[in-house]
């Protein structure tokens, strides 16, 4: 039957997630809809991008993807369709896709907060990229200002239903991807790294993973001027603020019953720095 | 298959929608559940028939749409079946199908706030109506409080399995609609419109279409006492406050990267005038 | 095709629902998913508890319903299916299944407020539970902190499948249970209730049954130090607090247009008895 996910910022409130899925069930009935979030910060594509890199790998490899965070709707930005071995993805060309490309992405130094800058990333070999132009695959009347529904969701209908991407317009050489930020050992052994989400629990979500960590298991953590001992199994094995190996494989700092976010003062979408010193290793 | 479509009320933290579709399910396991909108603020008729009018356009025309926002139910208001060529309407006699009559609708002056009162509505050629009055398609136990799960999901249900609308009782000569408010253009050419939805942005939906519009640019337009200069083509195209024909075909206030709600303090439901000077068009 | 039902306290915002629903597809893509809750309060156990009570009954008997309210997850709880006359649950063994269990559990006295402690329950006759311990029905990599999406979601595709529920891990002679509160009748009349739920409307849920009240009319309770007269047929007999027997066929607590929660100050998850005084009936 085939399955179309759906990631935006439109919230639960009003009509355009219907109408979105309403446009892709007037052209193919038969397809499984299936929502990611909606509740993507407005204009927050950093948000959107971490979120659709944390589920996608969980779907079958053929799923579709719509992500329609889309600040930009009506301007010159692209609309594109990205086939990679993990699925295929259908947004604007914002850097929504990042963490889905992240395999590709050059890695970029520690002193990048999560949410600074675009480049330009050349297609990589088993990627395909096209830009949505062709408005044979257009809603008959498009707006200004939802192309979600006029444009992106017909065209996950129409590949859903097995229309050819080359059909939807012209084959693209790059897109626009984020500089996504990189956890850096220093020479002294100090590990500087980012958090880079914060979920509904309040648990902070950092981009280190446990290979970085000597012998697994780091015995200090400075985090916004607090300082956290020792890596625990789950959320049960201390009482106050802990660091924990979270479900996407990354170290995690968590509070037991309670919300890290809300005891460090740490806004959902709050980027920045914490830092394993060496000499806390040892 | 079929499709069935819920708008409610009831929020999505408690398990009043989950037991609406369990009853669908129980009758007919194949049909498709789509939602709306679970979050219309408690009793709000009004706004929920808005997102009724925003959605039910994008769906197949035999899509079966179940809408409770039900503040009566258990008193002797009615609940109907309401069969268009735009699709079929399930819920109580409350007005909450104006939107999607809104063709059917006699045209009332500006004077008149959306939220304004109720009228009798004659069934317009095209259009049947039936009361939901056989309790042959109810469920066993009806509750007094919830005749969303007990009476109009087990409707939508049986109607998805083909039976016939007679089935379920009368046919109705008229229903309740609300006086939806109508822009006007003043033998001077000033515009007066209305304010009719904000939304999860801060975006604020009008009254006001295009063709009002002497050659589809306004230069001023007033509101809540500040004034919007030009028309942009987009949200991306002024830092302010700015006016855009939005994805409803309607004239649209907006705030680039913001909520014009918010700037404007305007609560969602807030209904209001706004004034396009003929002055201001010269 | 089957169905599967999800309740947890994930929220919206992030990815975790998503993850959970593409591991369940990936192993079954024809199976149903449909919402309970994923508002849960976090780590509310007994909330989830009562919401799945109160939605299961309206599935078909057949339904998989997946709960996932984890605080101590990857700690030493066990992980467990129980496959009752009215569907088939999974989930931690936390007490999550207490109401679905309530026809099976002792009826404990009216100084129990409804989140006070656990019970081992053994198994009822008719009622089967095994414990999720074979890792071959588990994703390959199993994080400590996010079974609902590693082992439990696994589970239901697998049972959704017609794996044997004996493949999954040992049978089990006991489980965890909530202390149920219960109403009760002092020798002089007097009624000892409790609100066990506050729902998004702010009415309040007991565990009175009307077949408690004498003649089925109080003519008189008290709650939070307020009394209520009389009691509704529906929610527009009375402009003040009302009781009402509501959708869930107990006494309930509510403010036409208005939230009884809100004016009690009570919030949800709050739980405190409610008197019927012998006198006020005479």
């Amino acid at each position: 039957m085939g399955i179309i996910t759906l990631t935006t910022d439109f919230g639960l409130q009003d009509a355009y997630v219907a109408a979105m899925k309403g446009a892709i069930l007037s052209i193919n009935p038969n397809v499984r809809l299936l929502d990611v979030s909606h509740q993507v910060e407005p204009q927050n594509i950093q948000q959107a991008a971490f979120l659709l890199g944390e589920a996608s790998p969980y779907f079958p490899a053929d799923t579709i993807h719509l992500a329609v965070v889309d600040p930009g709707v009506g301007s010159g930005r692209r609309g594109i369709i990205l086939a990679t071995p993990a699925g295929i993805f259908i947004g604007p060309d914002n850097g929504i896709f990042s963490y889905v490309l992240s395999p590709y992405l050059p890695k970029s130094n520690s002193d990048l907060l999560p949410a600074e800058g675009l480049l330009k990333l050349d297609i990589p070999r088993g990627v395909e990229a096209f830009q949505l132009t062709n408005p044979a695959f257009w809603l008959k009347a498009v707006s200004a200002t939802f192309h979600g529904r006029d444009i992106f969701a017909p065209a996950a209908a129409y590949i859903s239903l097995g229309t050819p991407l080359r059909d939807f317009g012209p084959r693209l050489d790059w897109i626009n991807a984020f500089h996504l930020p990189c956890p850096e050992t220093a020479p002294d052994g100090t590990i500087t790294g980012h958090v880079v989400y914060a979920d509904h629990f309040g648990n902070l979500v950092t981009d280190i993973t446990p290979q970085m960590l000597p012998s697994g298991k780091p015995v200090g953590l400075e985090i916004l001027g607090r300082t956290i001992h020792g890596l625990c199994q789950n959320y049960t094995q201390a009482s106050g603020l802990l660091a924990v190996i979270g479900s996407s494989g990354r170290l995690e700092i968590a509070l037991q019953g309670g919300s890290a976010a809300g005891l460090l003062s740490a806004r959902p979408g709050d980027c920045f720095r914490l830092i394993i010193p060496a000499v806390a290793r040892e």
